[in-house]
Parts: C-alpha cells; sequence; structure tokens
C-alpha cells in the first residue's frame, strides 16, 4: 500500500514550511508526495481540491499577515477549504500561521513545528488511525507543547 | 431496528468527550457506534461526512482554545458541519467547548454533561423524536443546567 | 388545493413557538403541516431540508441566547438555512428570536407574534403572494408593531 | 431579442424600490419583467433562484434595518445571493439598503437612486456590456454621486 | 500551446486595474485574453465562473470602498469567489485593493502593481509553476514590496 500525500503552500509565506512538511512525511516509506505552489492563502483551497484527484491527503500550508484584514483573508481561505473537503469527501489539514502568534523568530520556529507535525497527522490519518485515537482528548497541540488533559 | 451513531473527536481536546458519549449511548440496547479521532475542529466536518456513509446520525465533538482567533476557526468549522449535513441530509450534532465558559475544572465538567446529553439527543432524533417534541421550547441546555420555559 | 407546511422547533427555545405557528395556520382550510422538534438552532435547516421533501414551505422556529457567542451559532444556523432554501428551491422562514431582544416578557411576546406573522407569511407565499406583493416596502414587522413607509 | 429581468424586493423595506427599479426597465423597449415580493432580506436569495428559471437575471432588492444585528442578517442574505448566483449562472444584482447611510430622507432617495441606477445595469448586464466596459475603473456609485477616477 | 485568461473588473474600483494586469500580460505571446466589466465586487464571482466555461483561469479585480461596512461586502465577495473556484476547478486570481491601504496615490500605485504581478501570478499558475515553486516561502507580495524570508 502506498499513500499520496499532497503538500501545497504560497509564496506569500515567510517560511518554507513545505520543507518540513516533506521532511516529516520522508520517514515514511509508503508515503510519495506531490507538491504544488500558489501565491496565497485564498488559492490553497482550489489548488487542493485539483491535487486530490490523485492524492489520498492533502497539507495546506498558509501564511496569514499581521494586518486586522488578515484575519479576514484567513477566514476565507478556511472556508474554501472546508468546501474543498466536502467536495472531495478526503481530509485537507489546515496549517495556518498567523503573524501574531509571537516574535518572527517565535512565528517561524511555530511554522517549522506545525507543519512537521500535521505531516504525521496527515499520515496517522491514512495509516495510523489508531495512533489519533489514542490521543483523543490529550490536548495535543501544532506549533507548540502540548497542554495535556485537564 | 438497530440504529448507527458515529462518533468524531479530537486529539485537540482536553477531556475525552467521547467516552462520556460513548457511555450514554451504551445505554440504549439497538445501538451501534462507529468512532474516530481526527487532529482538530476543522477536520470534525469531512470525517463526519465519511463516517456518514454507514451511520445514521454522527456527534461531532469539538474544543475551542481560549485565543480570540479560535472562536474564528469555531466558526469556520461550524460552517463545515452544516455543509456536511445538508450534503448528507443527515444530523450531525455539533458539540463544541469553548474554554472561555469556565474555569478549567468548570470546563471539564460542562464538557461531560454536553457530550452525554448530546448523544442521547442523537439517539432520541433517531428512535423517539417524541421526546425531543414533548420537550419543545422547555429550555433545555446541554454543558449547564436547563433554564426552563419562559 | 392543500398546501403543506413544515414547523421546527428546538428544544433549547423558552418559548413553545410552534404552539403559535400551528395556531395561526390551523385557520386556513388548505394548509396541512408536519412537525419536529430538534435540539437546538444549528439542527434546523438539515430538519427542514427533510421535511421538504414532503413539504412545499418550512418555519424555522429558532431562539439565540444572550451571550456573544450565541450570535456566532445563530449566524451559522442561518448560513445553513441559506443553503437548505437553495438546495430544495424552497421557502424557509427564519424566525429566529434573540434573548437582547428585551426583557424576558418582551422576549416572549415578541417571539408569540413573530412566529404567527411568518406562519401566516408562509401561508402567502405559497396561497396569495398577491398580499405580499401589495405589501412591498411598507415596512411591515414580525415580533413588532409595523414601522410603516419613509 | 427579449430580456427578461426579474424584481424581488421586501415587505419589510420602508421605501417601494419596485416601482423605481420597474420604472427605470419600462425604458427598454426589449425588456420585459417579473415581479415577487418576500418578507425579508434573506428570503431573496431562493426567490430569485426560482424566478431565475424563467429569466436572464435578477435584481434582488432588500433594506437592513439599522441595529448592529441587521448587518449580521445582510451578510447572511448576501451569502445565500451568491450562492444563488453560482448555483445558476446568472447576475443577481444586489441592491440593498442600510439605515444607518442617512437620515430616513436621505436614506430614501438613497434607495430610489440605488434601485433605478441598479435596473439599468441589469439591462446592461445582458443588452449593453460595452457599456459597463467603458465604465471599468470609473468610480461609478449607487445611491450616490460618482466619485469619479484617482 | 495558448493560454486563455479572463479578466473582470469593476465600475465601482476608482483605477482601471484590468489596463495594467492586460498590459501585464500582453508580454506573453501564447496568452489569449478574454474581458468584462460587472458594477461592484459582489458580481465578480458569477462572471469569472461565466468567463471560465471558455477562459483557463481568471482574474477577478475588485476595488472596496472605505466604510466599515464594505469590509463586510469585500468579505461576501470573496467567499462567491472561493465558490465559483471550487464549482470550476479552476484558479481566480482575487486583487481586491482597499481605499484604508492608504492615501488615494498610494492606493493608486498598490493597485498598479497588484493588478500586473497577479497577472503574471495567473499565467505563471498556467504556464511556469516552478517559478511559484521557487519562490514558495519567499514573503513575495503584490502591491508593495516583498518582505522577504524570516
Amino acid at each position: 500500500m502506498e499513500y499520496k500525500i499532497a503538500v501545497v503552500d504560497t509564496t506569500f509565506a515567510r517560511v518554507d514550511m513545505a520543507k518540513y512538511a516533506l521532511e516529516a512525511l520522508s520517514k515514511f516509506p509508503d508515503v510519495k508526495t506531490i507538491q504544488s505552489t500558489v501565491p496565497g492563502i485564498k488559492d490553497l483551497a482550489v489548488e487542493c481540491k485539483k491535487l486530490l484527484e490523485k492524492a489520498d491527503i492533502a497539507i495546506a500550508l498558509g501564511w496569514v499577515g499581521g494586518a486586522e484584514i488578515d484575519k479576514q483573508c484567513a477566514h476565507e481561505a478556511s472556508i474554501g477549504i472546508q468546501m474543498a473537503k466536502l467536495q472531495t469527501s478526503k481530509h485537507i489539514l489546515e496549517v495556518f500561521i498567523f503573524e501574531f502568534e509571537g516574535t518572527p523568530s517565535e512565528v517561524k520556529s511555530i511554522a517549522e513545528d506545525r507543519a512537521r507535525k500535521h505531516a504525521v497527522n496527515a499520515y496517522n490519518l491514512l495509516a495510523n488511525p489508531t495512533i489519533l485515537k489514542n490521543n483523543a482528548g490529550q490536548g495535543i497541540r501544532q506549533g507548540k507543547s502540548d497542554v495535556g488533559k485537564l
């Protein structure tokens, strides 16, 4: 069995998130990846939909600027991603980084961590759903440390 | 007659809400459950859609963090769930917990109560619609005590 | 000719709005009603869609709590209702009561008035569209007194 | 060639906007209009969709009250209209008046002006697309005076 | 191979953005353009959908006024554009200018720069996806200077 995972990122992003996602996926011998780049977050949904014609799951790597209006743009991009998932009946892991999440260097390491962990999530959704099931309700986080169970 | 109920939860949640939902459902001898876990709330809609190919109703157990942006994420997840319901013509009970609803221990018991009560609601929608009809307009709440009729 | 009107309400509501809607509809000898109850506003859209397989129009009776987040919930419910209308190409009259509209007793009478008047609107959309046409631009209100033409 | 234009308005509106739209359209000998009235803005999208089964374009005349929540209602109505356009692949000119746009008498003349001008836009989209093309980027406004090119 | 690119703009805009987009596209000998103009941003999505019946990609050139409500209008327009992309499985580059982005003369040059650069993006998505791939995560901007990689 081979799993096909699509990775889509943007030229808008300030960190090469795809590199980290692909690195994380390269550890799984049964994964094949396809990759493409679009200008910005609002272009992710339709690109994922297109790649999902030949992939089993997609990872949408988005970067959200620090202005107030950028949150609205992220919202629109995210609604589009919901539509794309439901039209394809496949998962698209939305990996969005917001510049307000920290200083530039913090945001950079959030981006790396979130991209890596969601790449593993994508793989587990396809190949190891019981790993996710065992972590249900455990306060798992991407981009930061897990916060744990209450 | 047997009713098939899908329960979907997340690794993001800080309480094992599925446990409570499944416990509540275990009291109905005519219910069979299927369960899966996704990373976060935005992944619930498509997972429910997928499970609804073989289930009659779904329960989407989501956890919303305490940051302002998390409300936007919940909104996107919820729009996706509306789409999934309307595409499948089946109910998906959206059971979302917001961290701002109380202190950690309050939120924990809200989560348990809401998961249990909506599991029963899911069963009643399928098996006992007259129980819901008899409670129409009665100020029934999940997560808290009922507020009653005005 | 007989008109079939679906009435859907919630257990969350604090007023038995369906009672008023059904009372108003009972005055039309050519109306047959079907009714069901769901837990909350977000469950209305798909229930209306299901009932519209056998009804000509639906009335969605919703109740919105007084917390800030409840407006977001109403928004999601309303988007779902827009989707349901457009998928069925049938009207769904959205009758939402917001707790912030007044004191408990004011809200109660708003709920009664709005449910009754929109029940008549539902009937007129099917049976007497010219009554609506004659009231175009007249500042007609449901829940409160008409405000009139400017 | 004859163009069929649907005009939909509401009983909620405080100005008879359809009158102005129809007056403006009556100057085009090759236009035939169909008209209907719904209770409020959220009912416009599905009514337009229904009329677009026999019309080439629709004009949705909506009125938005002055309360904060009314903007949310307008938003939901507008999302519905986007859906209706994309499902029919036909234009629906959304002509919404917000009460906060001015004093009652200002709002009244905004409503007249906007309804008239968008009626002409609807005609031009069907019959004279080059008129629109010649005005591209010219700061054309409906409801107010044109603001012109920067 | 010839690429067909649709350019849609509005009469509402205060800058002739289509001129810049078309100028930028004229440098590619293998591009053929089709163009049309609609009244405002909310009309862009369905017009793009219609032109995408014969084009490979679309550029939606929108202008957003400076009032608070205009952001909501942009949001609705943008949701419509997401729907149009996903219904056609083709890219629509959303090129929106917000009046609050600067003084009139700043906004004018933002509009020119953004229209030109997104026209090139549209071409690259069709003809040179590796150019986009090479710029992944590089902090590329349209309307302003690139901000670069962190």
